[in-house]
C-alpha cells in the first residue's frame, strides 16, 4: 500500500498494471512555463518500448502517451501533469497456466504474501511495464534539466561476461542494446539468440552519467544526493546493486589513492562520482547498476502453488532474455527525477541569506 | 536544508554537529507500551563510540544518552522520544589550519558550495559523529523488532585486501573490528598500524543481515524494501556501493542459476537476499556496503582554498584509518530503522479486508 | 507547484482542469481486498454533478468515472487506483471575454501572480470542477469506512439568511439542495430564482457529521484529527470558515458549560464535536463550514487587466448562484479521506505493545 | 504516533511533556546565513511564558531556550537547529488525585483510548506547555520573515462577552491580555478575577494578521495557504473554529457584496482575508480563531475512572482561566511557520521558466 510516489517537490505518482486498461503518471510540481507536448515524451517511451527488436520481448505496445492536464497553449501551467498510456496488446491467456503458482525469483510469491491476492496477469504492477510511466515522467524532467545544461545519458556496460566500453555515445541509439561499443554488438546478438534457444536469461550492468550538474545539490543527512540516487536505482525492477563513482573498488583503495585532488582548474580525477558528503560537486555524476536475469524463463523450476504444495513451473510468455537492456532509459529517467527534485529543493534554499558563488570551474578530468 | 528526517511512520530526525554543544534525535512514531530506558540505548552507542581502542579515532567521548521525553514510568507513551548526547571532547583547535582549505575527498568543498558557509570544526554535520544520533534511534527500533523476533547483525567483511568470513557471530563483540573471523584479527591490527605509520587510510566492506523478518514488508513501486535499504545505506558517510543478496554477481548469472527455487519446506537458496519485487520473502535479508577510505589523512594533497587558489593540505586531527570499522553498528541501526518503518506500514495495511496467511515456512537455506 | 496530494497513508492525488481533456485521481494506499467497481463511485459523482437541476450550473457533464488500475476481478489489489473522468461539455468560448481580466473574488489574479500564466478557461484548476476527482476518491474511502460502520453524511445548514434544520436525513437526497428541512425547499428555490434574475450569488453553511468513528483516531500534536479536518475543509473551494462541535460559540461559553461530562453510559453531551485533544472520542464528529458566494456573477465589477489597467468585468458563463449547495458531497468526501487516513495510521500503531480497550460505550447524546 | 512535525520545507518537529525533563524542537530547513542567537527566540518565549501575571497560570517556568546545533559563529548553517527548554517547576503531586480519572472536556480520555496509557502529569504532551516549543521555532521563522518585510501580529479579540477592538497595536505588549483595546483591560481583569473565584473558565477569540506577504504563496489544491493556516490554527490546543477574512459572515453575503473589487491602485477591500483560490493576493492575511474555555476547573463534574465507573472530579492544579490569552503568541508562531514554509516552496517554483511580475500594488484598504 502506498509508496507509489517519488520525490519531494517534483513528485511523480504512477499507477497501472501490465494487463489492466492503462498505465499512467501524475507529475506534481513541474514549474510553469515549460514548453511541453506529447512529442517531448514519446521518443523516450519509444526507446523503452517493447517489440522494437527481436532481442527484447515480442509484446507489441504502441505506448502512445496522452497529456491529460497541466499544459495550456503548449506551456506547463504549474498544475499536475496527467499522463496516460493505454495498454493494447495484453495476452492474459499466457498467464492462465501459472496463475496458481509462483515463479522462482519473481515477485509472485511476495505480492501474494503481502496483499493476500494479486493480479497474476503479467505480474500486474510488479511488471517492468510499469516503468513506462516512469520514463514518461522522466522525459519531462529531462526536458527541464536540458534547459539548464544538464544532460543524462546511459549505456549497457556489461551483459553476462561481455563487458562493454564507452567508446561512442552516438552509437547507443543505433543498436537495440544501448551499447556504446559498437564492435561488440554481434557478440550481444549471439548471446541473446543463444539464451532464447536455451530458454534462459542473463544479468547486466548499466551505467548512467549526468553532466552539467551544478554543485550544491543534495541534502545531508538522509536525503543525500547519492542516497536518493541509490533509492531510485534500487527501485528499478531487477536491480540488486548500485555504485556511485568508484563503487565497490573503494574497498581496496587507500585514502591517498581514492581522494580526488583539487586544483584551481578543477578536480584532478573523479573517483567520487561527482558527489561528496551527499552533495554534488559539479563533476559528472556516475552511477552503475547490476540487474539480475529475468526470472520468467522456459527452463522448468521447482516451486509451490497457492496452497504451498510442491510443483514445477515453466514460463512461456513473451519476456526479455536480458531485462538490463531496456533498463537504460529507465535508469536515465530515474536519475532525471532525482536531479530535478534536488534542483528545486536547492532553489528553495536560495531564498536564504548566504551568498553562494562557485569556487572552481567544474570537472577537468571527466 | 531539510532532509534530516528518516522514515514515514517511525520517523527519526537528527540534529547536531561534531563540535557543537550536542547531538540528538527525535523519534516520532514509536508505538506506546515499549519498555525503554537509557540502558537499552547505551550499549549500541558504546559499540560505535570513538576512543575505545587504538584502532579507531582517539577522540574520547562518553556518548551518554539522555531520554528527554516520550517515556513515562518506564514505558514509551506513543509521543516523540527526544534523545540527547552532549559533546564533551571537542578539540576544535585541530581544525584551525584547515578552516580555509578543502580536504580532497571530503564534504568540505560541497558544503561550502551548497550553503555558502560551513562549520569547519571536525566537518560539522558531515562528520561521522552525527551517526551517534542514528545509532541511538536505531537502538529503540532494534528493541522493538527483537520483541517480534527480528534480529539484525553486522560484521566487517573486508578491509583493504583482507577478506573476512562469517565464522563466528559471537566473535564480533570480542574484537575492535567487528570481525567474525577471529583468526584474521592480527592481520587487521597490522594493517591499521601500518596505515597510522603511513598517514594513510583504507576502504572496507560491511555486511548486515536481518533474520526473522516476516514476509510482506516493502511497498512497490518506489518505496520498495530494497530501495529504502539502499537509501539508508548509501546515506551512511563514506558508502559508495550497496548490494542486496547476490549484488553485482548477478551481472554474469543466468536466470536458471540466480533464481531461488521454492519447495514446501521453504526457499532452496537465497540469492535474492530475502527481497523479491521490493517485498520481503521471509528469508534473511542480506545487505553489503562498500565504504571508501577516510579522506582525512596525513599525506599531503593538492587542493584549493576558499578563494580558489592552489595550495596543499595535511590533516592532522584524530581520525579513523578505516571508517568502515565503526560503520558496522551504524549499518545495523539503519537497517533497523528501515524494517521498523515498513513493519508499521504493513500493519496499517492489515486494516485491509484481504486475509494474508503464510504459504511456506521461512528460509531453509540461510 | 505540488500540493495536489492529500493524506499520509491513504494518499489521493488529483489532476485536471475544468476545460482540459480530463480530470482524475490516483489513490495510493487503499487496502487490498475491498470489492470495488465504477458503480460504487458513480452515485457520489452524480450527486455532485452539474446540470442536474435548474438551481445549479447548466453545464452538462456525464462525469462517468473509469477505473484504470488497482482492481482485479472486482477486488482492490493494494496497488494504486487510477480514476479517470473525461470532460465533455467544455464551452471555452464563454471565457474569451475575460481571458485578460481578473474576476474580483476569484483565483484568476492569484494564479496569474503565482504561475506567471494560467489556463483561463473556466478557472482551469481553480474551478470547483476539480472536486469531482476528490468526490470519486472519497467514494472509495466511504465504501471502506462503511464496512467498518462509519457513516458520513452532510446537509445544507444555511443559505443566505435561510437557516435549515436537520429534520430528516432521508430528505437530503430528495431535493437538489441537500436540504434536510424539506418544508424550506420552496424558500430555497425562490432565493435561487431571485439570484439568477439579479445576476448575483449568495453564501452558505454546510454541516457534515460522521458517526460510528472509533475512539483513538488523530495524532497529536500537529496531525490532530480536528486540524486535518480543518485542512481538508478549508481546502474546498470557497470555504472561509471551519468549526468543530460548538465552534465559535465557545468564545462566550464557560468551562463548566462547555465541557461534556462523562458517565459510565457514555458522554452526556457533544459540544466537543467528537474530538478531544485532537483525537476522536467515539462520539459523532461534527463539522460546519462557511462557503462564500461565487465570484462569477453577472453584475459588473471593477477590476484590472493583465497589464494592471483599470477596467470592468461581467461574467456570463454557466455558474452556480450558490456554490455551497454542491459542496455537500465534496465535504463528505473530504471528511471520508481524513478518517480513512487516520484509521490506517491508527492501525499502524496497533503494532504496538499497549493494550487498548474501550472504557465507555460511544456517545449517548447525539 | 507520529504527526509531531509541521511543514514541508521548513520542518519543525517538537517533543516533550509538561512534566518531563524538557521540551524542545528541531527546525530542519532553515536557510543558511541567518544571524541567530538565543536572544532572538527568548522574547517570544517570554510572551507565552506562564507565571508572568496573576491572570494566567501560576506555574513558574524560566523557559530558557538553548540552541544545540545549526548555528556557527552567529549564523545559521543550513543544518538542523536543535532547541532545548528544560522544565523546572513541575509539581506532579498536583495530579495524583486525578491520575485515574478523566477530566471532562480534556484529552485525558482520548489519550488513554488511543495509546492505552498516558502521562497523566499535567496532561503530558496534550498540555499547552508543548506550545513553548512551537513558539521557539516560530521565533526563528519570524526573524527570517521580518527580513523579507513580513510582519505577523496577533491580539485578543474577545473574551467571553467582552469584545475588543484593534485600536492600538502598541498596547498589546503593555498588558497581560494581548489586548489592543486598552480601555477594556479593567473589564478583562475583573472577569478573570471572578472566574478564579468561581473556579470556572471562559472562551476567547484571537485574531492574527500578517502584512507584507507577497502574492503567490500557497499551493492549490490541497496545500492551499488558507488550508494550511486552518490546519495550523486548529492544531493549537483548545481551538474549535478558524476563519479567514470574512469567515462565517460570508454565509449571508451576496457575491456582489463579498468580492473585493480591484483597481490599478490595488484591492478596494479585503473580505477575502488576503487569500484567493488558496494563494496569497498581497493583501494582509487575516485569521481569527475560537478557543474553548479550559476544562481544568475547580467546579466538580461527572466523569468515569479508568475502569469506566462513575465518579466526580475537581481539578485543583495551576491553570489558566482563559487559555485564549496566551494563545496569541502561539497563533503568531504558527502563522509564521506556515508562511515560512510556503515562502520556501514558492522560491522552489522560481526555478521555473515563467516570468512573474507584480501586476498591481499590494492592498490599499487594510
Amino acid at each position: 500500500m502506498s509508496g507509489n510516489s517519488f520525490g519531494r517537490l517534483f513528485i511523480v505518482t504512477t499507477f497501472g498494471e501490465s494487463h489492466g486498461p492503462a498505465l499512467g503518471a501524475v507529475i506534481d510540481g513541474c514549474p510553469p512555463g515549460l514548453p511541453l507536448t506529447e512529442a517531448d515524451i514519446q521518443p523516450d517511451l519509444d526507446r523503452r518500448r517493447p517489440g522494437t527488436s527481436r532481442f527484447t520481448t515480442q509484446r507489441q505496445e504502441a505506448d502512445q502517451v496522452e497529456i491529460l492536464s497541466g499544459v495550456f497553449e503548449g506551456l506547463t501551467t504549474g498544475t499536475p501533469i496527467g499522463l496516460l498510456i493505454r495498454n493494447t496488446d495484453q495476452r492474459s491467456r499466457d498467464y492462465a497456466a501459472i496463475k496458481d503458482k509462483f515463479r522462482p525469483g519473481h515477485a509472485d510469491y511476495t505480492y501474494q504474501q503481502k496483499f493476500g491476492l494479486r493480479d497474476y496477469r503479467g505480474g500486474g504492477r510488479s511488471s517492468a511495464r510499469e516503468t513506462a510511466a516512469r520514463v514518461a515522467a522522466g522525459a519531462v524532467a529531462r526536458k527541464f534539466l536540458a534547459g539548464r545544461g544538464i544532460l543524462i545519458r546511459g549505456y549497457l556496460a556489461q551483459m553476462g561476461d561481455i563487458t562493454l566500453s564507452l567508446n561512442d555515445w552516438a552509437a547507443v541509439h543505433e543498436n537495440p542494446f544501448f551499447c556504446a561499443d559498437p564492435a561488440r554488438v554481434p557478440q550481444l546478438e549471439a548471446l541473446i539468440t543463444q539464451l532464447r534457444r536455451d530458454g534462459d536469461s542473463v544479468g547486466a550492468r548499466v551505467n548512467v552519467i549526468a553532466s552539467g550538474v551544478p554543485p550544491g545539490l543534495g541534502e545531508p543527512v538522509f536525503d543525500r544526493l547519492d542516497a536518493d540516487i541509490a533509492h531510485a536505482m534500487m527501485g528499478i525492477n531487477a536491480v540488486k546493486g548500485v555504485e556511485i563513482g568508484a563503487g565497490f573498488d573503494v574497498v581496496t583503495q587507500k585514502g591517498s589513492e581514492h581522494r580526488d585532488e583539487i586544483s584551481s582548474a578543477g578536480f584532478l580525477s573523479n573517483r567520487a562520482g561527482g558527489i561528496l558528503g551527499g552533495i554534488s560537486s559539479g563533476q559528472d555524476i556516475r552511477v552503475s547498476l547490476a540487474l539480475k536475469p529475468t526470472s520468467s524463463i522456459r527452463l522448468p523450476g521447482r516451486t509451490v502453488d497457492l496452497h504451498g504444495a510442491d510443483t514445477d513451473i515453466v514460463t512461456t510468455g513473451r519476456h526479455d532474455p536480458c531485462v538490463g537492456i531496456r533498463a537504460v532509459p529507465i535508469a536515465e529517467a530515474m536519475l532525471a527525477l532525482v536531479l530535478m527534485d534536488h534542483l528545486l529543493r536547492q532553489q528553495a534554499q536560495n531564498a536564504g541569506v548566504a551568498s553562494v558563488t562557485p569556487i572552481i570551474p567544474g570537472a577537468v578530468d571527466d
